[in-house]
Formats: structure tokens, sequence, C-alpha cells
């Protein structure tokens, strides 16, 4: 991608995703008795948990009569289709046709590679069909820490992924869009200090705000004194990104300190396309009460809940825009650093 | 069709439909005070009853301006644009252009040739614009039949009408998506024995289930005294099918003796298309109470419309899958033989 | 054009808009302390009124990362993206990029010439990007006389504004359309007298219904004796269209005088083309009540509502009937020559 025109790579032409890869197929706490049916990297894929609790997908259509899986139900043995009764396990293999001896040979469904953990459900998606992890799923620690609680939620875009990544890693539009929760004064978050640095396929950008005045997210959950020294972290990875914010009261400590007290909130976001131009967002957000443990979580995950709304109007807007002015070149300004990077990384991760 | 790969014939191309042939337009119950305007084998069509009481059909779409004019008046001598006024008769003739002394010549609209018997509005859709009925529309005893009443309604499908034949010509799915009304035991359907024959444009199947357990639609509209002996008869024309099911006391007679008594549900399903993708199901059901009449075919009716409302979410989730998986290989299963019959021969009926 | 085939016009390719003119944008009571986004002639467009009261509208993208301007908020100076703070003032220049001390060169949006005038906002659409306005925008007199009151609102479409020009310039379907309100006997409105003109630009039609019954509408709002005269005098500019009623007590006086007297409905019909395919139709209505000032025009403002709902309705099948026949003849009756000189201007201002 070339810096000075990020229009070309932003809407002349499809953007395919990159493979070999892990991406968040859904939360462990949306696999009930139910499977989940959900479109992923532009595949129809059935999600399910098995009555042994393990975690299964596959693809979303039945080999007979093409019925969606997902519309099936879950028995001993695997998923059962919900028109002709057909029963394919964990991997994809037809165990049963009712009303017939033999089960034929081509009678399968193609399998994902899947793996649970941190209370998320990582799948696969390689370059080939038949092509096997290479590295473990990103473990994340903050949804099993003794000092943090965290809640969450799956929102569906429609916009493409990269969008998404632009806006999160970009957070001076805080001052702008979020002035009713996490942002606060505009001239703070646009002339915030700001180190990035780009590494692999790793983007790190921190921002910090010393002597800031807190947010009302931040005010309405921490014992503040007044004004505040406020940090950015934001780590970007192809397929999620980490955004750990917070602060302290101001001159009371290091900022950059991996040890730093005071107030945090920390975010695991998860950007899975859907189609090339639809995604779901997994976002969660795990905080540090001192007191009243589930009212301040409550009202955390609900303040970001509302922040994320805000963005998601923004976003889709903007893409709309995209769309009726296809091609037309667009400026960059120094905010735009960060997500520049991550675009590159993306660009390049294509092409291989 | 190549029974093997029926997937080719199912979704790689737009399936034109078989001509020269009776669809059904309407009920005759639709016909009141106003036109009824409907898309059928993808063109626009007005039916109306005209103050004689004749039925007539024509291209929905004035000559002059284009409204359709099924949004206009029924009057003496025919049907009445609601824009300028111009009155047709229902040959499509133009008899009046309003302020103007003199039709010209070429204000017409094309007709149909249309048949009402039986409480149904037969259209015939010939290859050829001019192409006259060369047999008389199918005639229906059970809707004026002594022993029997009936209801019946018309749904609006998402899905293209053969992927209707496909279901009602296989009821082994009753086993796994009708186990509330009609279906029952899994087992006894998929293993039930299966006549199929074919004969021209013609496919029979039949079914018999002995000893089994009557469904919840059965023993709430007749006095079974415990286990029954089941019958399915299936006769598919290309545009209608009719479905005559129903059951004995287990032991109490011949199923396949044409005076078999007992209860019956008689089914007459006329599928047209609307568009490549979309159709119009008009279904009826006949049933003979012994008590109850009108309770009876209530209860019929409602289970009925249950059963189909089932079935049309099946169909069109189906359909939207095999659109996503455009080209992908099916596999036939033991129960697809009277489909794939009919297949071929709507197959053969569409390459004349 | 050719008047005996309009079809070809009207089906069988995009229509382009005749350009170098003003366009109504917007009414002026429709910016008040929010931007306005509209798309007009393909464009979107944002407008809106500065903290000084003066009108503006500029392209709907910001250059930087393209969110629509009119979700940005209204400044001293002009109008803040709401995404990143940028600030363009009324000409398009950028004043501001929070946080940076420059302003990028190309940092600009492009802006439409306005002119605000009879409580109408007029937008010039010229054939290059830089054109100027050539002529003032049209005045119209009777949103601001003595004896008048007016209301009026805007429809959008989903039809292209042809159509709408076909339907105001033959006011014969009144007789159909419009029974309730405005129309009355159909005989009437197919035989009025009628001169059509056409010079330049524009093209005139006259009706004059002698000692006709005066329809709902009017005898609702103004004490007739009886049977009236009548009159529908039509002026078309490719813009926006005049279209002034009226009557008198039958037998009272001229009706061709332009100091008539009696009973006056004058209505300025503004069409502006969306896209290829729908349109934004804003009409107001002027009338002259002798009493009840505030109860007559709230009358006539709602029969005229009534009036124009039914036509949407009428237009908007229309035109999805010409799309399902794309390319099907038509024939032409009496009352189109308005209309088929009104086409022939803007095909030739299309060709020009």
């Amino acid at each position: 991608m070339n810096i000075s025109n990020p229009s070309a790579d932003m809407t002349t032409k499809s953007t395919p995703f990159p493979l070999d890869m892990w991406y968040l197929g859904a939360f462990s706490s949306e696999l009930k008795d139910k499977p989940l049916a959900r479109t992923l990297l532009n595949q129809p894929v059935v999600i399910y948990r098995d009555l042994q609790g393990d975690v299964h997908a596959l693809q979303d259509r039945c080999c007979h009569r093409q019925l969606p899986l997902s519309m099936g139900t879950i028995e001993e043995g695997g998923l059962r289709c919900g028109y002709h009764g057909l029963l394919f396990n964990g991997e994809g293999k037809c165990l049963e046709v009712p009303g017939q001896p033999k089960v034929p040979r081509k009678a399968k469904v193609p399998p994902y590679t899947v793996k649970e953990q941190d209370g998320l459900v990582w799948i696969w998606f390689g370059s080939e069909e038949t092509s096997e992890p290479t590295t473990p799923p990103p473990h994340y620690e903050y949804h099993d820490h003794p000092d943090y609680v965290y809640g969450g939620d799956v929102y569906h875009y429609n916009a493409p992924y990269q969008l998404i990544h632009d806006n999160l890693l970009d957070l001076s539009h805080l001052g702008y869009v979020h002035l009713k929760t996490i942002g606060g004064d505009a001239h703070t978050h646009m002339n915030a200090k700001m180190e990035v640095e780009a590494e692999g396929q790793r983007v790190t950008i921190k921002r910090y705000m010393p002597d800031s005045t807190p947010p009302p997210t931040y005010t309405a959950a921490y014992p503040f004194a007044g004004k505040i020294d406020r940090w950015q972290d934001i780590e970007f990875c192809p397929s999620h990104i980490k955004i750990w914010t917070g602060g302290i009261d101001a001159g009371s400590g290091s900022v950059t300190d991996p040890d730093r007290k005071g107030f945090h909130m920390r975010g695991l976001h998860c950007i899975t396309p859907e189609t090339d131009e639809t995604s779901h967002y997994f976002w969660t957000i795990a905080t540090n009460p001192v007191t009243d443990i589930e009212a301040v979580k409550q009202k955390v995950v609900e303040q970001t809940r509302f922040t994320f709304d805000e963005d998601k109007q923004v976003i889709e807007a903007q893409y709309k825009t995209m769309r009726q002015f296809k091609g037309q070149p667009m400026i960059d300004i120094h905010v735009d650093a960060g997500a520049n990077h991550a675009r590159r990384i993306i660009s390049t991760l294509c092409e291989e």
C-alpha cells in the first residue's frame, strides 16, 4: 500500500483476507444447546458444542440437499440435519443416513480446526482446505485474572474489517466521537504524545495524556482525586487488537511502568471478516474495580457498549460514503500513522 | 438430468419453466370486486372477475403509460386503468380512450386464456404468445364431494418451484421436519416401504407404514383405537401434485384398496413459478370428518398450515445455502428417487 | 425524442439530467441547527446554515477518511467533521486539522453555488465542476404575497423525475386518480378544452372547464354558490413547474383574465433528481382564503398532501411496471401533448 494514497487500497478492489491464521469464530458463551450459524471470511460455518462439551465447526451445508446444518439438532454422535436426518460427527464424517443401510462414500462435510480457550472459540482459516494450524491461537490473560472482571458482545458491521482496524488504531477520534463516555477534551486527544512502532505482523501505539481531565466513564468507575495521567496502549495483530487504557491520579506514579496502578480498561477486539463488505466485531472489556465489583463492571461494559455503538454509526456511514465515492483520493493526517502501518501488514499478508 | 449429480441442474443455471401447460393462477375465492396482481412465470398478470362473473387475465400493464391495470377498477365492459381511464375488455381490446373519439389501433393488452373450474383459476402459458390450449385443465374431484370439506391458502416462496416439488415428493422428511403435526416417529418414515413409478409426465409414489403410531394431527381429527395402518399416495404432474394420505385402525382393512375407509387427508398442491427464484404455492387440504365437521376441518387445515410453514422455513433456508454454494455437488440418497424422476420430466419438457 | 415512441426515451437508457441549471436543494425551513444530507443528481451533498445565517452546500464527504460531513457539527467558521474534527468553511476550504500545525494543501471539499430566496434553497449544478451560474435562480412570488398563505413538503419518489413531470403536465388524470379531492367528474377533465404552447425551455398548458361541479377541496375551502368556471394553468420549466388552478362562480367573470377573482390554488412543484431512478419532489401550495385563513390553509395543504400521496402511489407503480417491461412500446393519446413537449426539451438539453 502506498501510504500517501490509502484510498486505492480502501475502495478500488475487493480486499482479500490474510489466511493461515486463527480468527475468532464465537464466544464460548454463545454455544449452548443449539448450533450457531455464522459466515466467516465468506464461508458459512456452523459452530456447535457437542454433548461431551467439545466445540466443532463444519461447513454449514448438508451434503445431501444443502439445508444449513445449523438448522439441525445436536445429538449423541454429532449434528443431525433437520431435513432428512443425516448425522455428521465433529470431523464432518456422515455417520448415518436414516433408512439406508450404507453411508455413501462422498457423504461428508468439510470441517474446520477449532480451539477453545480463554472463553474464546478460535477457528483456523488456512490457505488450502487441508492446511493445519502452524501456531497455537493467541492466549488472552484478562478473561481469567484474579483482579479483573469482564463483559463483552459481538457486533455486526456493514463495513469491511479494515475500517474497524483504522478506528481502533487511531484513538484521536475519542475527542469528537465519544465525548459522552471515554472521550473528553478533543484538544487533549489530538495533541497526545504518540509512539508508533511496527515489527513483523505487529504494530504498537502508545499515547500519553498527562494531567488531563478524567472522562465520564473513568470518574463513574474509579475514585480519582482530580486530574489524571492517562495512557492508551494499543497492540495490533491481524486478527485482533488489544487496547489497554487507564489512568492514575496526576503525578502519582509512572504511566509507562508495566505494573502501573490506578484504573484499567483492558479491551480485546477481535475483528473477523464476514464477507468482503461486512464484519463481525467481538469485543470484551476487562476492568479492576476496587469496590462494588459487579456494579462497576456493569457500568464499564455499558459505557463501552455505548461507545462502540457510536463507532458503528460512524464507520458504517463512512463505508457508505466510500462506496458512493469509489476510487476518490483521500488525504492522510498525523494520526493515521498506526492505521497505515496495519494496512501495509494486511496488504503484504494478502499478497503472499 | 444426471441423477448422480442433481446439483448441476439445481444450481448452476436459471431453470426455465415447461410451457404449453395450464398453471394455477388463483383460487376462485381470491377474485372479488378488485383485480388481482400476480406475477406468474416471470410475467406480471392481472386477473379479475367481470361484472357477469367471468374470469379474465391480461398482461398487467396499460399500453398507454404502463400503470399496472391491477390498480384500476372493474366496470361494465371490462377493466378501466386507474391513471387516464382507458377501458379494456377481457380479451385486452381497448374499448375507450376517454376524451378522444378514436381508439388507436395499437391500443390493446395481451390476454391470457383462462379456465375456472373446481374453485380454481387455471391459466394457459403457451410457448408462443398466440398458442391455444391443447388440453383442458386438470379436474379435481375433492373440492366438490359430498363426504369432504376443504380449506387452503397460497404461500409465497423465496425459492424456485422445483425445490417445493422435491419436498413434496419425498415425505421421508416428515420424521424430522414435522414432528409436531403429521410426522411422528422418524424411523417409521425413513424405513417406509416405497414404490416409485414414472410414466410420461407423471410420477407416482406410494408409501405404506403399517402398524404405526398415529401422528398428532391424525389423533386430533379421528377416533382411532390405537396403532394404525398408514398410506401416502403421491401423484406428480408438472403443474400440480396430489398427495392423498390417511390411515385405518391397524389390521382393519386394505390400505391399497381405492375405497379404503378411515381418515383421509387429500392434498392438492399447485406450484406455479413466480420468477426463476420465487414461487407461488397454492394448497388445499380436503378431509372426511365423521362428526364435528366444521371443527375437524378447521383443525386439519390449521395443522396443515403449521406443517407447510415448517416446510417453507426449511426450503427457503435450503435455497439460500444453494445460492451461497452455487455449483457445489450434492449426494443422492434412497428417498430422492421420486423427486429425481420429476426433475427429469421437467428437464425434458424444458428442452423441448 | 420521437413522440410516437416515447418508451425508447422512458425506459431503455439511463436518462441523464440537464445541467447548467438551478435545482431546488431544500426548503429554507429545513435548515436549522444541524447539517442536512441530501443526494442531488447522484451527488451526495451536505447543506447547512452557518452561525451567521448563510446557507452553504458542500460535497458530503470529508477529504480525510470520507465520513459524511452531514454527521458533523456547525461551528464558528464552518462545518466540523464528526470523526477527526477537520473544520471546513462554506467554500470547502479546510481551516483546521486538529493536533497538526499545518493544513495539507489538498485538504478541501468541493463546494456548490447556493442561493436562498423565497424560502427556497437553490443549488447550481454546472456541467463543469467549476462552472458559475449564468442566470439568477427563478423568483417565486406566492411565498410572500399579502393575499396568500402557503404550506408544502418534500416527498421522496422511487421513480425518475420525468415521470413526475408527465403526471403534472397532464391533469386529465384528476378524474381517475383524485376523485376524492381536486378531481371530480372524469368526463369533464378528459374533455376539457386544452391549449398547449412550447417556446424555448418552456411549455404552457391551459385547460378550461366551464360550468362544472366544484370538486371536494374547492367546496371545502371556498363559498361557491353552485357550478363554477374552472381553470388550470401549467407552466413547465426543466427544474420546476407552476400549476395555478382555481374557479369562479359560473358565468361571473373571465377565467382567462390574469386578475381573475375567485378561489386560487397556486402550486409550485420543484422536481430534483436524486439518482437516475429516484427523485425529490418539493411542493408548496398557496391559496387566498377570504375568512378562517389558517383553517382554510390547513385544509388546502392537507387535501393537496392527500392528492400527492395518490400520485406517488400511481407513479411508483408505473415505474415498477416500466422496469419489468423494459423497452416495450407505449401508445400516446391526446392528453400527452404537453408532457411530450417537456420530454423533448429535456432530451435536447441533455444532448447539448
